[in-house]
C-alpha cells in the first residue's frame, strides 16, 4: 500500500544549495532609487517599513521585523556587530556617509539588474543610471502609467489626452523596460476588462480636465482613463507591473486582492504581453493560483520579503510557491529609499529561497540537480526571460 | 505558574503514527475517472494541474509542485528511480501500457473507496465501474445537479423542468451515494438561503428555455434553478457536495470563497444532510472555521493536495485543522484523468496526515490513542458515517 | 556577495527565553466571566469552542483542538494524567467543586490584569470583582456599546435616546477602562467612516424605538446608531474594542475582516484613542498589515490561541507578527464560561511566544536582550500603556 521512501538514494548535502542561491546574480524586477542626503532618525525609520512615521503608540519602528532584520543584516556590512542598538547603528552610518554606506550595501546585494519605477517621488531619489554607478550593476527604467498620465493632462486639454498619452507611451516603450499601474491605490483592482471606447474616455478626459480646473490636484483616479492606460500599454508589447497587496495606508488593501484581477487577465491571456503581480502579501496564495491558470501571470513576494522577517520570508515563499509555476516566480526588492532595504530583501529573500528549496533537497523530495535549476529560474532566468533581458 | 510539560512521561515512538497512517485504507470522497487511451507530453502536461496547457511564458508543466511530486512518487510505482526526467517517465509509461500503469498506481494509493462524480467530461474517463475494478476498490456515483438539469432541459420545456428534474433527482437518489453542485463555477457561492417558489423556478425554466431556443449553449448560469437543484437534494437526504476555492480558470476564485456560503449553511443546519465543502484551498481556514459552527458542515483539501508539494500539504492540512472538528475532516484526491493524481493525492496525504499528527505525539500534545483514532476517523471513518457506506 | 552569519558568535540558550516568557505576568485585555455552576458534558461541551453543542455529525467536541488542549494542559491541574479521558476529566472537576477548579485553572494562568466585557450573559457568568478575587488579581471592566444601547432604548425615547446613550456612556468612562463595540456582528464592519448627523441619530433611534413598539426583540442591528456609539467613544478618550473575525456562527465571518475598518481607521487616527482589533483570525496578517499602518491600531489572536492547538497558536502568532509593530501586539484569552479557557489561552499563548521568540534567539535572528523585551511588550507592556494602567 502506502510505502513511504526509507529506501532512497542518500540525499546530497543540503549545504550546497545555500552555495547556489547565493552564486545568483539576482534580477531586482522592481525598485525605487535611494536617498542620497543625511538622514535623521525620525526619517529613516519612516523610509523603514510602510508606517508614514513612528507615533505616539507603538514606539519606534525599529522594533519591527524589519527594523530587526536591518540591525541584524546591515550592521556587519558597516563592520558592527549584528544586532547594534539603533542609534549606534545611525552614528556609524552618518560617519561612513550615505554614498559610501550605499556603495557598500547596494553591492553586496548581489543583484545584477535592477527594474526601476520612475514614478514615485523621483526628485528624492536617484535616477536608474546613479543607481547603476552607485550598484555596480545595469538599470533599466519602469514607466509608471498613472504618472505619464499626470503629465499629460497637466500639459494639454482633455481634448487631446488620449493621442498625446498614447505618443507618450509609444516613445517610452522605445527606452523603457516594462510599464507599471498602480491601479489599486487608485481604484481598486476590480476593473472592467473591456477596453474602453474612445467615446468614454474622452467623456472622462474631459472631467478630470475640469476637476483640475476647479483646483483639484492632479492625481488620475478615473476607472476609465486607467483602464485606457492599462490597454494601451497591452499594445506596445512590453511586460505590465500591477501593483497588488501590501502597500502604506493610502491603498485599500481589500480592493488590492488579486483575484479581482482575473476578468483582465482572461481578457490579456492572449496578447504576448506578460502581466506582472508584485507584492501580493498577504493574498500570496491568490497570486500562485493566477500563476497556475494564467501562463502569461508572474507573481513576487517583494516588499513583503523584506518586512517580514526571516522566518516570515521562507513561510510566504513556500506559500506563494504552493501553486505558481517555478518558471512564473521572480524577485524583487520593491525598496524605496535606503540601500538597507534592498540589501535585507535580497539577503532574506536568498535566505528564504535556500531554506525552502535545501529543505526539499534534505527530504529527498527535489533532486539537486532539479533544485540548482530552480534556484535559477526564480532568482535570475525567469525575469530575463519575460523582460527579454538578453535580447 | 506557566509549567511546561518537562516533566511528562514519554511520549511513544512517533513512527508508529506512519504505520497507522499507511494502514489505512483510505475513502475518497470525491474523485473522476481516468483516461483510458496513451497521451502524449502536451496532454500529460495539461492534465497535471489546474493550468489549461503549458503557454509561452512558464516552461514546462512538470516544473510545479505537483510535477516534481509525480516524477518522486509515481517512477518507482513504474520501477523507475525517483525524479526520473519527464520524457523518460512518459517513455516508461507508454512502455508499460496505460492499463498497466493505471493498474499500479491506482491500487498503491490504498484506497478502498472511490465516490465519483461523473458530471464533468464523462465520456473521455472510465465509468464509476470500470475504475472499481481497475484500482480493486468499490466505487459509488455522485451526480451532478447542473448536469442532471441540463440533460433534463435539453429534452422538455420550461413549463415541465421542475417536475421532470426532481423525478430525475429522486430515482438517481435511489443509486448515488450523494449529490454535487457547481454552484461556484456558474454563478459564485454567495446563494440566497431561501428555497425559491415554483412560480420563479417556472420563470427562470422559462428563461433558460428561449436562451437555448436562441442557439445559446446548454450550460445552467441562473442562480434560482441552480437555489432549485440545491434545496431538491436536500429533501432528497443525501449529502450534497460543493465546489469550493481552487479550480481551473473558468472559476471566478473570489466568489468560491466558503464563507459566502453562510446563509445558507444557516438554512440547512436542522435539515439532517451533510453539506460536503470540497477543495476549499486557499480558503481553507475558512472551510475549518465553518466545520466547527456547523454541526453538519464537512471539510477537505482535496485537489491541493496533490498540487503544493509535500510541505505545502502538511501546512495546509494543519491549517484546516486549526478549528475544524476532527470529525468533520474528510479524504478526497479530486483527480482526474491520470492515475498519477490519485496516487500523488493519496501518498502526500498520507505523509500530510502523518506528519502533523506525528509532531503532536512527539510532543506529547496529543495520546498516542487519540492519535491512531483521529487518523482512523479522517482517513476512513468520517466519510463512512457521512455517507453511510456501513448501510 | 550574500554572507551567511556562519562567522557569527555563538547565541545565548533559548531555553532561557522559555522562562522570560513563563515569568511574564499577563495582562488579559479581553475577556468575560465564569460559571459558577456545575455543568454536566454536553453544556461542557457547549462551552469549549465556537459551536453551538454537539451535533449528529461531527461527533464529541471533546474531539478537536481545544477538547485535546484542555486535556492536555487542565488534567494536570486538577492532579490527573495529561490526556485523561473526558468523562475522567469531567468526573474530577466535580469531585474538586467548581470553586476550587476555577480558583486552581485561573491562579495557574499567571495573568495578573484582566479587562472584562460585562455586555453578554453578564448574568451567567461572575462579576469583574468575582473574578478578580477567584484569580488573585485584579479586574477592570470593558463596557459593551451595544448592551448600553440596549439598555436606554428599553428605558426612554427615541427623542432622548442620543442625549442618554451619551451620558449614559460618559459615566461608564469614569469606572470603565475601555469601551467595546460588536459592530461585526450586527451589521459587518464595512462602516461609513464620517460621525453620523445629530437628525440621522434620531431618525434612526425613532426607527428603532418603533420597530421594539412592534414587538421585535431588542437588539442593535443598525449601522447609523452604532457609528454613533463608536464616535461618542472615541470623545471619550478610552481604548476601543473591536470584535473582528472569529466567532460563533451569528456572526457573518466575510463581514467581519478587519480590513473593511480601514475608512473608520483612517478617521480616527488622529483622535488620540487606541482601537483595539480582537481575534482576527482568520484574517490575523490583515490586522498585522493595519497595526504596521496605523499607530492608534493594536491586535490580538485571542480565541483563536485556545482554539488552533499549540502548532496553530504558535503558526498564528508568527503570521501576525510578520507586520504588526511588536509594540501593538497584545495577549487576550476572549474566555467565557469555562475556567480552562483562561488556562489554556495563557499557557498556549505562552508557548507560542516562547517558539516564536526561541526560534528567532537561536538562529541568531535577534539579541537575547531585545528578544526579552519584547516578551515584556507583548505580554505586558503594550497594554500597559495602552490602558494606561499604571495612571
Amino acid at each position: 500500500m502506502a510505502t513511504f521512501p526509507e529506501d532512497m538514494p542518500p540525499a546530497l548535502d543540503g549545504g550546497s544549495i545555500a552555495e547556489a542561491v547565493a552564486a545568483v546574480s539576482l534580477v531586482d524586477h522592481h525598485c525605487h532609487g535611494v536617498m542620497r542626503e543625511p538622514l535623521d532618525r525620525a526619517v529613516f525609520e519612516s523610509l523603514l517599513c510602510e508606517a508614514d512615521a513612528p507615533g505616539q503608540w507603538h514606539g519606534s519602528l525599529f522594533d519591527t521585523q524589519v527594523g530587526f532584520s536591518v540591525r541584524r543584516l546591515c550592521a556587519p556590512v558597516l563592520d558592527m556587530a549584528p544586532h547594534s542598538e539603533p542609534d549606534e547603528y545611525l552614528h556609524r552610518r552618518a560617519e561612513l556617509g550615505v554614498d559610501e554606506v550605499t556603495r557598500r550595501l547596494m553591492r553586496a546585494t548581489g543583484i545584477s539588474e535592477f527594474l526601476v519605477d520612475t514614478g514615485f517621488l523621483q526628485d528624492r531619489v536617484t535616477t536608474p543610471e546613479d543607481l547603476a554607478v552607485l550598484a555596480g550593476a545595469r538599470a533599466y527604467e519602469v514607466v509608471r502609467l498613472e504618472s505619464v498620465a499626470a503629465e499629460v493632462i497637466a500639459e494639454c486639454s482633455g481634448n487631446t489626452f488620449a493621442q498625446t498619452c498614447r505618443a507618450r507611451l509609444e516613445a517610452a516603450a522605445h527606452t523603457a523596460i516594462a510599464f507599471k499601474s498602480i491601479a489599486a491605490y487608485r481604484v481598486g483592482l476590480d476593473l472592467a476588462p473591456e477596453r474602453p471606447s474612445d467615446a468614454d474616455v474622452l467623456i472622462a478626459a474631459a472631467r478630470w480636465e475640469s476637476e483640475i480646473a476647479t483646483g483639484e490636484p492632479i492625481r488620475l483616479n478615473d476607472r476609465t482613463l486607467i483602464r485606457f492606460l492599462i490597454w494601451t500599454a497591452v499594445d506596445l508589447g512590453l511586460p505590465i507591473q500591477f501593483h497588488v497587496g501590501y502597500g502604506d495606508a493610502d491603498t485599500d488593501l481589500a480592493r488590492g486582492d488579486p483575484l479581482l484581477l482575473m476578468p483582465l487577465l482572461r481578457a490579456t491571456a492572449d496578447c504576448g504581453v506578460p502581466i506582472m503581480l508584485l507584492h501580493n502579501y498577504p493574498f500570496h496564495r491568490h497570486a500562485g493560483y493566477l500563476a497556475q491558470v494564467f501562463d502569461h501571470v508572474f507573481v513576487d513576494v517583494g516588499l513583503a520579503v523584506q518586512n517580514v522577517g526571516r522566518r516570515g520570508a521562507a513561510s510566504i515563499l513556500a506559500e506563494l510557491l504552493e501553486l505558481a509555476p517555478f518558471g512564473s516566480v521572480l524577485f524583487s526588492t520593491d525598496a524605496f529609499g535606503l540601500p538597507e532595504l534592498y540589501y535585507v530583501a535580497a539577503m532574506q529573500f536568498r535566505e528564504a529561497l535556500a531554506t525552502v528549496v535545501e529543505e526539499r533537497v534534505v527530504q529527498r523530495d527535489w533532486s539537486e540537480s532539479d533544485s540548482r535549476r530552480i534556484v535559477r529560474m526564480i532568482g535570475s532566468q525567469n525575469a530575463r526571460r519575460a523582460y527579454r533581458l538578453d535580447s
